[in-house]
């Protein structure tokens, strides 16, 4: 079977983020009432697995691996069946 | 009222990616059965606005003003009321 699985991998709270920071100080100087901003990145994998159970545990296992750093980073993770 | 707004910014289909192709080799390498990875960024703003329509106009601004580059990049917005 081929799965869609999403892993969003953010910062950690504490951690500094600066290209938040900057997003959102030029976004109040171009007006916006903007509190605060935070950046992630998403990685969208199309993995052949024979269920849905080990889609979602070899991806957890290619975050601790390989996607996100464990020092810093949250992730979350969302697998769907591809079409 | 303070909405909790969540832009993904992904690569139009046809653009390369070449952070995702290099993860999909790194993770090919590493034995996982990955045909495809692509990677896109999500920006979460903490936005002060009168109503849900109004934070949600705001934001597809901002994509048109700063977040997204129209020539290269999907946007999509989800809106939230901020605890």
């Amino acid at each position: 079977m081929r799965y869609r699985v999403k892993v969003e991998v953010s910062l950690k709270p504490g951690h500094s983020d600066p290209e938040g920071e900057t997003t959102a100080r030029l976004l109040r100087e171009l007006g916006y009432s903007v509190e605060n901003v935070s950046v992630s990145k998403v990685y969208t994998l199309l993995l052949n697995a024979a269920s849905h159970d080990e889609a979602a545990n070899k991806t957890e296992e290619m975050c601790r691996r390989l996607l996100a750093n464990p020092t810093k980073d949250n992730y979350t993770i969302c697998v769907e069946e591809a079409p």
